[in-house]
Parts: structure tokens; C-alpha cells; sequence
């Protein structure tokens, strides 16, 4: 199981989220409070945006808390809306295309979880992404299928929706083969000004999801004046598990959520798979 | 382009040929002779076989001629039978699992060239992998597409056949998406006991193979009688480019040829793309 | 910490003891049962003797369990010594010449422990390593600087003293800069033949360490008759922690003790750290 | 022999020297025109300076040409002064720490070149850095070393007075050891307000150098407007071999010469090496 962690707001120090905060995510990739797999150390990864419409990557097999160069460009630079993953896996191969985040042109995604036995449907979860996304695909995890997925099923235009169907997709492919509970996951996305997070499981036990207060209400719970000033009114994070000295700062969210954050505001709704009325691929074929 | 090597014969030290020949793999992994790709310097990997029917793999993104791992391993490992590459690429990532050799159970396969615009039918060319076959890769090269579909085809009970079949395929397919000539390469494959070597391209212009002469025949060459003795009756080589001080050591092997290797006698025949009468997936799905 | 094992005995596969047995080193990289460091994520190593002087060397900065290379280096090499070792470390850099084991000719050496405020005197602890050694230090780590202090001190005429004059070298350098208790050791260290180990701390703290009680005692112990066949009569391990499903096969090391492994016997000796009368650089100088 | 660049002026972005400017220095990692060493594929290193007075380091033993993170950062981050290397060695280890450029608080070094026969004095050089910089030395080249003698010789306070007594160190010290021309060398280094650089060599031999003539000037010769407007007035480069296609962009800086690049202006001025009256060790100790 990985962790991970997405910030949007006024531009700060990556630093300041990864490495500075008390049980940051760099501490969890040692060591984790609730998950069940202690150690994340098989590679981390980095997606900032900045000046530019596509996001930078930075992505690398090493245990994130050993890594020299994380720490220093963390140190350097600063953006307003950011993802970092730390990953642990007994399945996929640790190499760098296999570390989250995925990019596709301006969009990000990161994902916490598996597809169960996804070795039996792999293959065919490949066939149903569509040709121009293919060529995208540089890794072999099951979580950059999804990703691809949910391209194919039009994350650029109705993202939820695309979400949505793609975790239909997956969970009828899966009862095709006999796999009753295929998905677990929570999914951070962006496209460089909104981001959205889901949580969802087949079987209704998703890996934890939080997401923090806004800041003005932050303040009452004893954030820090100096911090609030560096922060701005509309600095927001969603993460695997609490960061930071504040315990009240963040919400636990329910399955079968997804969460939709722009501009400071988090919008939370409903998330339910949907089954496509007709195959992706024929569409387009 | 790429270098390749592969022995068979007396257990030698794995550095008699990659390091201490002249113009060895990992000189030529620096600078090569005849190349196009003046350096290989985009990771390396050796494949052996020792006392399990399943082959050792070695495989580093790093250049061979720094590794020192490499060197030490090279150093104290013997193998009757081994096959060395080193990659140089503009294409695919450069991670472990794109380095050859690729391996499946007892099997080894490297390869030097490529497929002409692959980007167009990869996807195409992986559906028509066999399911069986296809968790086994795990990179994103066309060299490992080459060699799943050729075991698809048969590579495990009639090799050349198989190789065969593999490469009319590769050629109908690309033909379908308007590639007129896309085959480039040389192969090399093993199953521990026979290598197999091809020499091919879809416009007569394959990258270079050779292979040594019988130990005898170098013995007339001016081989030192120390070396024949250590070397035995049946050593040979097959290599991408010549290696050591005898010149005349070296045959080439011409276009569209394959060879078979066992017990130290080569034969030579010829190859020619087969198209099968009916899709190989058809029949498994 | 750190943990580590050697081996010596009848040739066995390296992967029997690094990753077969109940809770083996490789277990042990991911979660240790008695130690304070719960991961040791920061790059192994593995030397071993083959058929010459000199042992080969595998060191990676990747976590040891998912490392593939180390994975088919284990399962094919067979070695009748070799030793093995993987890292945690919040001092020196990961980097592969901080990985132990270290080597000097035929000499291998590996250490669990630390020198306390290696920094206030580890430039006074490099001045006294002699110049022939020197050039010999590629990393940056005080295990490697103790290992050269012992080579200056004569470990290849008189291992144990040599590591005894080592550790009194430490303390008095360490004391004259204010450091009342500096080292905390176990120390590995073999030249091809036989294995010396020690157990020592100057606050008689040190880290555990243990060996194997005889293949024949295993025998009544519950051995299996097919293991001991395999084995051998001469069969034995010395580790940080025990290993295998045999609860009592192992013996403590008291503190202060040293340990000298040949053929299969253990001998048991006091360790005390010797004060050199003469500093061994102005002899040299 | 490596190669490196330095720049300094209006912020850019670092891929607009380090990848796309004709013949960068990317290029020249796998194919150098003037060079003895064609391949500079043993790792590279960038320091760039942003918003805090430490500079950001990004080091890597991946060659420069296929390293996704480099490609990545350099497209993202945007600096006013950075300077970047690649590394070709037969000698010391590829390993992080021996990447260029080494780091001491604001200050950047990079080296192209070597001391003849370091081995032979690589340790009496080591004992001559003062205590106070000895624990910033992480890695084993003789770069690193030319760095911390110049910081004890005073380079934070006089940088071209430091680093003529440097020179002069190693000179007398090699000379000790019956070397009769020891140094080789172009420097680039800089405090993240001015850019000093060096050519000497103990030979007159020194590897070529170059800089930059003024915006201006440029467009005398041709730079285009849009290009002009980008950098503004004050930029300026120098660099091992010329990047760009201006051919009459660029100046040789003679022999035993030294440059001082601040605010636009580059000063020429004489550089020799200067024997030092008193041991500086002996003046701390």
C-alpha cells in the first residue's frame, strides 16, 4: 500500500509539505500509523505544476527519505498545486515508470491500492484503452491502467464521470473472470487548476482519505498566524493520512466519495462505478 | 543499434569474452567499429546458464564500461553458454526491463535493431500475444514484443519456425498500417542447450552478425595452444561485431539466414518471414 | 543498524540463507524483530568466495528485497564463504562504495554498529591510516575507515590482534576529543578461509550477534535429514539475528568476545581493545 | 575529460542552454567535437541558484542524454546563475558524490580536468584541508579535493588569491613526490552573485574554455530580437567548448587565465599559482 498527498493553494516550498510537517510524507515512506504495510520504499515520485501548462516529474526508485536530489529540489521549488506518491509494492517491478505520478499532456494522476488478481485481466483491461492513449503507457502497473482508462473514457472533458466508468470498466471485466471484489483505491487527479480525489472499494474498505479544513478555520483550531499569512485563505491538501501538529485539521472521507477542490473549495459528492451502455473501443474503432 | 555476443562451449569466465578480448563487448559498449551509434551506453545485461535449467539475469541501466558490479560478476561467474547485449536507444525508456536479454523460464532473446515506426502497431502487435504469455512482460521495448509473439508462435517446440512466423507477422501487420519495409534485426535466443541466431531485414540491409570458425580452423589462424586448450574442441561464438586479435577468425553471416548452434557445429540456413493461414490468437481465444 | 550473516561450509546456494530461510536477511531488510531500526531499505551487499583469491562483490543502494539482480545472483551462485549485509543509515551517504561488505585483496569486511560523533574525529581516525591502504578507501562511511585501521594495524598478519590494536586506536583518538564511550560494533570479516566475527561495545552495549551450533547438535535439534546432507559436517552461520526455523540452533555472543571460524569449529575468545605504545603512522612516515 | 557550462543573467529556463541551444551541452554528453574523450556518459550534475542563498543540486550517474528527471527540471526550473556538467573518468568511481558540481554552503564548484597521478599524493592533499571543510568532502575525486583546498586557502574571502594558492599547493606537493607537471585544469565557481572560471595547466595544455561575448555584440552578429529580448542585456555563458549557432559568439580565454563574471562584465585577468609562505593547516591546527 502507498501514500500520498496533493496540495493546491498559494505557491509554497515543496519542502514544506514533504519533508518539514510533523509525520510528513516523507516520514510515512519509513514509517506508517495505520497502514498495514510499514515501509514505502519502492520508489516515490513528484508532479508539480509551474509555469508551464505540463507539469514537471520527478520520479526515482530509491526509498524517498535516502534520496538527495528530492530533497534538494524540494528545497528549491515552489509551486501552487503539487502531488507526491511514495510507493510499496510486492507486485509490479520497481523502475521509474512505475512510480506515480502518471502524466498525460497537463494531467496527473496517483492512486493508493490494486486490482485484485489483476494478473488475470491485465491483458484485457490493455484492449480496452484507446490507441491514442496507448502509446502513453511506459510502465506496467495496474494503477497506470486505470489512469489510461479513465483517459479513454473522457477524464479530459467529465472527469468524475470518466472516473465513474472507469471503475465500472474495471469491476465488469473483473466479474467476467470470476474476481467478485476487484478495487480498492483512492485516486488524486489534476489537470493543473482543479484537483479531484476519490475513494472507493468494491468491497466498501478503501484505503483511508482526508482532507484539511479550509484555513480560516484552521485558525481557530490553533494554526499558527505566520503560517496562516504564508498560506493564504485558500490553501487546501488531501492526503493518505493527517500531516502536521494540528490533529483536528482534516476530515476523514467516506466511501464511495469523490472530492472536487478549486480555488480553496472542496466540493464533496457521491462516488458510484458506472457501466457503460456500449465498449469504449468499438466507439472508436 | 545495439552489440550482442552469445558462447557456447567449455565453461569460461564470463570476462574472457566481455572484457579481456580484444575489442571486447564492453569496449565496443564505448566506441564500436562499424556502427551507426557511435556509443552503448543506455544499459546492458547478460543472461547465463549455470546449474539450473532457468537462466542467471544480470541487468543495469548503468553503461557496461562503469559497472562495477558487472566487472566482478564477470569475474568469478563460468557459463557453458551465455549471451551478452548492450543497448543504445532513442526510443524506449531506458530501465531495467528494457534491457536485453529477456527471459521466459529456460528461454533467453536478445536483439539488435528495431521496428520501423513501432509506435504505429504496438498496440496491435501485443493483442496478438498470446494471454499466457503476456504477463510475462514487463518493459515497454518492440525487442520484447518480438519475443513474446515469437513464443506465441511456437519459439518453445520448432524455434525457427516460430522465428519465422513471428517475423511474417510483424511485416503483415505493419504493412496493414502502411509500413512497407519494417523488420531490422538480428537475434540471438537460447534455451540452455541450442542458440539460435537470425540475421534479417525487411529491405535486405540487416544490422552485421558473425560467427567464429571451428577451434581447430582458428588453431591454423594462429589461436595460441594455451587458449585451445582452455577453450576445448567445441567453443563458439556469434557476435554483432568481431571480437579478439585473430581477424580471419570471423564469418559473416549473410542477409535473411539463421543459424543453429549445439555442441559446437554450426548450421546455416536460410530465413524467410512465414505468413500463417490463420491468426495465432484466434486459436487460443 | 545494520544486520549481517557469513557463511562457511560446504558450497551452498547463496539464496538458501539470503532469502529461503525463515526469517532471512532479506525478511530482515524489511522488518527486523529485535532491532531499533525497523528498515534497513539503504543498500546491501554480498561478498563471496568462488574459485579465486580475490571474492566478488554485488553492492546495490537499492533496498535489498527488490533488487531482481541480487535475487538471480543469489539463485544461481554457489559459495562455500561468503557474507552478506544490508543497511540502515542517517549518517553517510547511500551510495554502492558505502555498502559493505569492503574489500582489500582477498580480505572482506563488514561492521553493524557506529563510531559515536564520527564526525568530530573521523579526519584524526583517516590521518592514522597508512598511506598503502589508503587509496584503497572509496566511500565514506567509519566502517570503512575501522576496516583500514585494521588493515594498518596488521589484520593480514594478526587478525585479531590487529582489530583489538583498532578499537584502541578509536577509543584513545575518541577520548582525546572528548568522546567517552565511541564504538559499537559487530564486526564480520574473513580472507577466503576463515571468518573471524566480533561482539564488542565500549559501553559493553553492543549490538547482538550469533552463531550456529554444530550441523551434528542441529541433528538432535530437529535438522532435517536432507538439509544435513546438503550442509555438511562443517556448516556454519554467524548473524546479527537468527534465522531459520530452528529456535535453538543459535548461540549469544557475550559482549567482548570474539569468534574464529575454520572448518567448521568455532573458537571463542575475549576481546579487549589494545593501546598501541607507538602510533603506527610515525613508523611508517 | 568532461565538459561544463556556467550562465548567469536574466532568469531562463535551464533547458534553453542545457538541451536546446546547437550542440549543448546534452550533445556533447554523447559526442564531443574537440574532445579527447568522446563520451561523457559517467553521470552530470547541475547547481542552480533560486530564492535562498544555498543553491539547488541535482546529481546523477545516468548519462546526461537519458535521464528523464534532468529533462524534466531543466524544462521546469528557471534560473539566473546555474552551472552544469558531464562526466567522463577512467579513475574514480561513477558514483553521486562524484558528480559535479560539489557544494560548500553558497558556493558551486566544477572541474574538467585532473591532477597527473593523484594516487600518489591524493592523501598528503586530503591532510592539508582544514578541519572545518574536511566533513563537507563526500565522494573520492580529485575535483572535490581542489575544492576544499581552495576553501582553506581562503576562498570564501579572496576566490582568485584561493585558488592560486591552490594551485600552487598541489604543484608543490606533487613536486614532492616527483611529479613534475601536475595540474590540469578549467574551473567554474561561483558564490550565486558572481561567476569566477580558470584554464591552467601546469603544461600550458589546459583543456579550451570559452565565453560568451556581450548581448550587444550578439547582435552585430546576428542573434535574433526575440532571442535578445529573452536574455536581456546582461547575459553571459562560458563554457568548455562552444554551444549555439553563432560561431563568432564565443572568445578562447587563453592559458593561465582567470575570469570574474558579474552583472554582464567579464574581467580577464592573469592566473598563477602562488606559493603559500606558511602550511595552512599548521596556521588552524
Amino acid at each position: 500500500m502507498c501514500r500520498w498527498q496533493a496540495y493546491s493553494g498559494r505557491p509554497i516550498r515543496l519542502e514544506d509539505l514533504l519533508f518539514n510537517a510533523k509525520h510528513s510524507l516523507i516520514d510515512q515512506s519509513m514509517c506508517s500509523r495505520s497502514a498495514e504495510t510499514p515501509t514505502n520504499g519502492d520508489g516515490f515520485g513528484l508532479g508539480w505544476y509551474g509555469t508551464r501548462a505540463v507539469p514537471g516529474l520527478f520520479r526515482s526508485i530509491r526509498p524517498a527519505w535516502n534520496d538527495f536530489n528530492l530533497r534538494d529540489l524540494a528545497g528549491q521549488v515552489e509551486s501552487p498545486l503539487f502531488l507526491a506518491h511514495v510507493r510499496a509494492t510486492s507486485l509490479a517491478t520497481v523502475q521509474e515508470t512505475n512510480c506515480h505520478p502518471f502524466r498525460y499532456k497537463n494531467w496527473l494522476f496517483v492512486h493508493n491500492g490494486e486490482i485484485f488478481e489483476v494478473e488475470k485481466i491485465r491483458r484485457d483491461l490493455l484492449m480496452q484503452i484507446a490507441p491514442e492513449y496507448f502509446g502513453n503507457i511506459l510502465g506496467t502497473t495496474d494503477s497506470e491502467v486505470l489512469f489510461h482508462l479513465a483517459l479513454t473514457f473522457g477524464l479530459e472533458k467529465d472527469p468524475l464521470g470518466a472516473l465513474q466508468r472507469m471503475a465500472g470498466c474495471v469491476e465488469e471485466t473483473a466479474k467476467a473472470a470470476g474476481i467478485a471484489e476487484s478495487l480498492w483505491m483512492t485516486l488524486g487527479i489534476s489537470d493543473g487548476k482543479t484537483v479531484w480525489a476519490v475513494r472507493y472499494a468494491s468491497d466498501r474498505q478503501a484505503p483511508t482519505l482526508y482532507y484539511s479544513k479550509a484555513v480560516e478555520d484552521l485558525v481557530q483550531l490553533g494554526l499558527e498566524p505566520k503560517t496562516r499569512e504564508r498560506l493564504g485563505a485558500d490553501a487546501r491538501a488531501i492526503v493518505s493520512e493527517p500531516v502536521g501538529k494540528l490533529v483536528d485539521a482534516w476530515v476523514a472521507v467516506p466511501e464511495s466519495t469523490a472530492l472536487r477542490l478549486r480555488d480553496g473549495s472542496i466540493e464533496v459528492v457521491p462516488f458510484e462505478p458506472a457501466v457503460s451502455s456500449a465498449a469504449p473501443v468499438k466507439g472508436r474503432g
